[in-house]
């Protein structure tokens, strides 16, 4: 984490201290969470919601550095705890590139320390906003986040959805807590209202790009190292982008193999993603992805001159012009 | 459950309202999920927290129904979500009366139902409380719910736990909802501090002796239908109050049995319950219940002279005295 935001110092800073917060606040009674959730913490998570939140909190005069770091860590922790439950769904045994807590300690505590998490973020929000009608944007934002997921859920295996039920479900699972820390960042610290609004499109369109990228790159990956990520969301039946869109073109050519479900052998798999690739399917999402980091980085140059201004650019750029 | 409230007549008609609007608000755009918890509310529920939230909603002046229902409805949302999760880490097949939702949904959808379920009970506590420190109070509930459940999974199978460490973990995954559904009806009502207060401590006691009674009457039931919570309890290394009492006196008689872990069969379970019967683990662990009934009793002699004091000593009476 510490070398990612090594050319923004500043940001390293503020990340660090949200780090630190997160890993008091995990502190319970009960050691093994305790040192569970801090791990994931510790791990290689790359704390881009803080980021973002920290880099809108530029445009507005109000720094109280305590209030916008506890701001900065409930959007973590609300990441956090979807993380786990979504393991919990997924069986995945990894997360942040060490063992995930479902896998470590098991389902049980898995669903606890999620709904733990859960607690910390509604307490970190209510010490921060309180009586503030931020509260409801919050548990309107963490409903979203769910839908978007239930929605992904109920599409599994499904040959027929749209791009639209797919955008559904990215807006909330992925670019909902991006909207979410970019609104916050620019109101907590007194942006105006029009830099606010702006900052709440800008994170979602980052949000959306990002979730089409990391799908893109599943897919693009080399076929040397054929992904892991592909045979995971194949066999659990999640059709992302590419996939999509190449199965819009031809759906008679995937139906054989889709139709086994997970029952998939690994040349199955192999085979459809051969089929996304040459029927155009990771050109024709990274096509659609192009438009949003478009329509994120035109509104980022629609805000107020400043030195986070071409940061906000630079790292919009990496995040969503990245090859792996 | 409209049969349970047909003496409390007034009670009747104000948990009818409390099941309506949880049945509004569990209406999301996934027909599964909405259908799934309609059914839960729907279900065997006897919406006992709810129902001491409006019993102590008579000690103060304020009655507005629609707050006050709301507050109830987030008690009992509240409940459900901790219970879809359990039903998670238990693996039950049945939840009052009817499929759990993860037998019939999976895992996966019983994961986020449960998470839902939280985003509308963070909507009800701010629509009717947001900015008031009552805000924190639910969180600090929901949180020490979760850490009661958390501490019975750290228990299990130990042989050496307390009773201190029972008290502890039910304190916090059953009596403190009863103790906030109590001190909120009080508060929300505009009692006065000395009713609030006293109102939490009967709602605590209440709770606890509510939940030793479950774990009693595991042990004390006739042994033709012996019991499944206690073969559940067993196979998952939850030791409950008659047991510990029993083990306390005779450790060794027990560990032949106890260290056999998840692989005790049914023989094995029939003798231990046998054991915690003729040691007096029942009639010890009913003394202990009988004192925080007690404690529960006097404190409601001490309330406001009024028909609703007849209610909850009627009631209280009625739950913490039960055979079956």
């Amino acid at each position: 984490m510490s070398s990612y935001w090594k050319t923004y110092p500043v940001l390293e800073k503020q990340v660090a201290l949200v780090k630190n917060l997160i890993e008091q606040r995990v502190q319970v009674r009960n050691p093994e969470i305790s040192q569970a959730v801090a791990q994931l913490a510790q791990a290689g998570g790359k704390y881009l919601r803080p980021a973002f939140f920290f880099l809108f909190t530029n445009f507005g005069p109000n720094q109280d550095e305590d209030r916008l770091t506890k701001i900065a860590a409930s959007l973590e922790i609300l990441h956090m705890a979807t993380l786990i439950h979504d393991d919990i769904i997924d069986d995945s045994p990894l997360r942040r590139g060490t063992v995930s807590i479902q896998a470590k300690f098991g389902k049980n505590i898995a669903v606890y320390t999620g709904d733990l998490l859960f607690t910390i973020f509604f307490d970190l929000t209510l010490e921060t906003m309180n009586g503030s009608h931020y509260m409801q944007i919050n548990a309107a934002a963490m409903k979203k986040i769910l839908l978007g997921e239930l929605d992904q859920m109920q599409l599994r295996y499904n040959q027929t959805q749209s791009i639209r039920d797919y955008l559904r479900s990215i807006s909330g699972k992925t670019a909902e807590l991006f909207r979410l820390a970019s609104l916050e960042g620019a109101y907590f610290s007194g942006a105006s209202p029009e830099v606010v609004r702006r900052a709440g499109r800008i994170g979602l369109n980052i949000g959306l790009a990002f979730q089409m990228l990391d799908d893109i790159l599943d897919y693009s990956a080399n076929q040397a190292d054929f992904n892991k990520p592909v045979i995971e969301d194949l066999n659990t039946g999640v059709y992302t982008l590419p996939l999509l869109l190449a199965l819009k073109k031809e759906p008679a050519a995937f139906k054989p193999y889709l139709d086994k479900q997970n029952q998939m052998e690994l040349a199955d798999m192999q085979a459809v993603a051969n089929l996304v690739r040459t029927l155009g399917g990771v050109d024709a999402a990274r096509e659609v992805a192009r438009k949003f980091t478009h329509k994120a980085l035109v509104d980022i140059e629609g805000l107020p001159k400043s030195q986070t201004k071409k940061q906000l650019t630079k790292l919009t750029n990496h995040l969503l012009k990245r090859k792996i």
